[in-house]
């Protein structure tokens, strides 16, 4: 621990040992705080939830008498808003408290004051773009970008896929990955200050648990102030849960993961038990994807960089009993283009297959983290046979990088099957000076992929929804672009720059 | 004018004649704010796009050289970009000169620092809905709610739509309708302290001309500083003008008006041009529906509350030249979802039609103001033969006041024809808690609809879009309710309560 003088030249000084020890220590605590602001997150469902109805009243309270007597089923619906409310929350308290974080979660980190008034903007700055629609939003998607980073501290400095054998019905493989090895910077935003208060009293009190199985920190107490860009989160998963392991988001299920399971099973024809090949599902979501690519018989990783569905994934895939176990009602939270109100409050069943018994074949993981801190890595070169991004790329800071890495990491012949937009999720973040935004047109992005040595085989254009009410009378149309590509031999692995 | 001690029991004593008059000076500060913030607003146009290029190349400037070396066409895209912009200031600047303001804007109201938090908070937080699309938005319509009103100073007290001839070739009746007379209460958001500012010192230096015709309030120096949510109304009006005087909106124009045209031809078969029927549109936004209808023989009237539209529907309306006068490029804006830079960059002329020579007959007109304030007056009665709402219905605060009145005005044996989804406007506007939002489902709409005396004539769907980039990868979808409605005979006409 520094002294509060002199704090830079003691650094200064410092052994490589020491300031990596300390580096890790840093990034431990921002991730802590990460993933409670993500806990709150959920934590918080039910009283925003219930803002939200208040809201309501009080406009309904306002009515003129006339107006309010033609609308006298309204108390009610709002009393039916609150049953479906409470039912939602009982789902998300089941699944945070089969969480088990992969971190120390007992620190006595003082978070309730906002110790870091510029992740709290820059967050809230993610959902302000240019335009805002106030009622659906297909184009909302998430990841968590609040310390630009998801580690842990399990010290897996190895970053290729688990080797263990994991069999059906047992649990899914969780991974985290950490960046200490990956030669990144400290993230810029922390001052020293807190450098300073994280590196030291903050971990005075760390017991060494890795995993807090009491689960004290699902505490209220613990509650922090939720931004609404937070509280919006929390709802998007809901429409994931939908989209992925609800009998109502086949649909567009097979609008997306079917084409791309049709495209992998014809390229690869002749997959063996012995030897299959290994596929990775950068973006994995709610993970329905990847589990379809196991069951097809591939060594199926998803990876993905969101807490908020790194929990709500592991609780389905891990701990789910039967099939149509849990009800939710995911339309609840927005009363426009409503045909009637029982459109809004229709129920809706999960999972519609019991993930288990599903035929997830050996090799099935989930690795959480940043795609191109976790797959940059030199174990990473030429270690797939096949990438598939479904609703992805656009997610990149520098989608030049994305394809360079997803280039690197597939052996000479492997294919990129792709499929999405390109919503990119750091246009028009004003205000944010410092967020890198490299926005291609699909002309150039496919340009950049020739570049890195893929030839194509197919390309198609396909309209498809994202996360939408089917009901709704607005509905989000992606017309996405659908590729397979192949890397061609003998292209050189150069490292990123 | 009060004093500052006592002004209470002052204002008590106040004849009404006085308060009547102070309320109006009242009435026309505010206006005159508004309309000063929307000016600001389209004369940063230039600046806030050039902040973005700015930001492109920021972005572009991170690149690793490898990468940059990929995109070495990108420096000329920002150069075009910069030629794009200033050719659609040259357009807006086009549209402000021709503006004449209802309004004496000589008055030097100290705008530069934000009298009216408030304000600026309501409107910022319109944008901010529960689900942000960063980069296309359709959902995002425009209402100028900066005062909640739009009034003007000519002294209009009779609301009846003009009845001077007004002939093909003459500049179409611009109508302005002040609340004073219609027993609304002052804005609740205004403190004493504002008020007496506007009702005393800061109209000392009024100088009595309705129209500054030296455009002095074009000057820069009168430029505030503006918000992104009015960066955002400019942009949507660029995206409006394609909709409605632009070629390629034809499409859109032929899903949304196409149908209702086709419906008030079949409903009104001998149209006589000794006694035309009269229809009225609210919410005509930039004027063309109101012009079809016009052409096909109604004493057609337009009724808009968004400043922004009224001040470019003018210019299109009454200073139009010849077909293909002007040159846009309205999708620059968002690099998001392009097939091409030649697709995001491709230029759009205006107008499609010469809209005084399109064959506009008798009594056309555009009113600007709130639809509730003007038409809710007793001499609106059982005025209209027809009543078009398209993309409206749903902008209400209280959207059964909005049924309530269009019943009100029709004629019996009148149409309602409506057409749109049930996106409202006022829905999660978190921290606006005195903002009334009442939000029916489709069923309960028609259900109060029938209450006010309407019975059902014909009733579908249509599949649509709304401003939309129609080369976007992503392309918002209404399913629009689409009806006519006839006001049956004999229902009481109760004023609004």
């Amino acid at each position: 621990m520094e002294k509060e003088e002199g704090g830079v030249k003691q650094r200064m000084v410092m052994s490589d040992e020491e300031e990596k020890s300390r580096r890790l220590k840093l990034e431990e605590a921002l991730e802590i705080q990460s993933l409670r602001r993500i806990i709150s997150a959920y934590l918080n469902y039910p009283d925003a939830a219930e803002e939200d109805v208040s809201r309501y009243e009080r406009s309904f309270r306002k009515l003129p008498p006339a107006h309010k007597a033609l609308l006298s089923h309204y108390p009610q619906k709002f009393q039916r808003l609150r049953r479906c409310i409470a039912v939602n929350s009982h789902f998300i308290f089941g699944m945070l408290q089969a969480f088990e974080p992969p971190l120390d979660m007992s620190g006595d980190i003082d978070l309730s004051r906002d110790a870091h008034p510029e992740h709290g903007q820059r967050d809230h700055f993610v959902s302000e773009g240019i335009n805002a629609c106030p009622c659906e939003s297909a184009p909302l998607r998430i990841t968590c970008s609040v310390s630009g980073q998801h580690a842990c501290a399990e010290g897996i400095n190895d970053t290729r896929r688990s080797s263990a054998p994991v069999h059906a019905n047992k649990e899914v493989d969780i991974e985290s990955h950490h960046n200490s090895d990956t030669g990144t910077n400290l993230p810029s935003l922390i001052h020293n200050g807190e450098i300073r208060e994280y590196g030291g009293a903050a971990f005075t009190d760390s017991n060494n648990n890795i995993s807090s199985s009491c689960q004290q920190w699902l505490e209220p107490s613990l509650q922090l102030n939720v931004p609404l860009v937070d509280v919006d989160k929390v709802r998007c998963i809901i429409r994931n849960i939908v989209r992925d392991w609800a009998a109502e988001g086949k649909k567009e299920r097979d609008q997306c993961y079917k084409p791309i399971l049709e495209e992998l099973n014809r390229l690869f024809p002749n997959r063996c038990k012995e030897s299959p090949p290994a596929c990775l599902v950068p973006g994995a979501g709610l993970g329905r994807l990847a589990l379809e690519i196991s069951c097809l018989g591939f060594v199926s990783q998803g990876n993905e960089f969101s807490y908020y569905m790194m929990i709500c994934s592991s609780f389905i895939l891990n701990h789910s009993q039967t099939v149509d176990e849990w009800t939710i009602y995911p339309w609840i939270h927005s009363n426009c283009n409503s045909v009637s109100d029982n459109d809004q409050l229709r129920p809706v069943s999960l999972p519609d297959i019991h993930p288990a018994s599903a035929g997830i074949t050996e090799g099935f993981s989930m690795c959480g983290g940043d795609f191109v801190e976790v797959y940059s890595d030199s174990s990473q070169v030429g270690a797939w046979d096949a990438v598939v991004t479904c609703f992805f790329i656009d997610t990149a800071h520098n989608i030049v990088e994305y394809i360079e890495i997803i280039s690197q990491i597939l052996k000479d012949g492997g294919v990129w099957i792709n499929f999405g937009p390109l919503l990119y999720h750091f246009a028009d973040m004003y205000g944010q000076e410092d967020e890198m935004s490299i926005e291609l047109s699909l002309e150039d992005v496919k340009r950049v992929a020739l570049h890195y040595g893929f030839e194509f085989e197919k390309e198609t254009t396909i309209e498809t929804t994202y996360t939408t009410n089917p009901r709704s009378m607005m509905q989000n149309r992606y017309f996405a672009a659908f590729w397979t590509m192949r890397k061609k031999s003998g292209v050189a692995h150069q490292q990123v720059p």
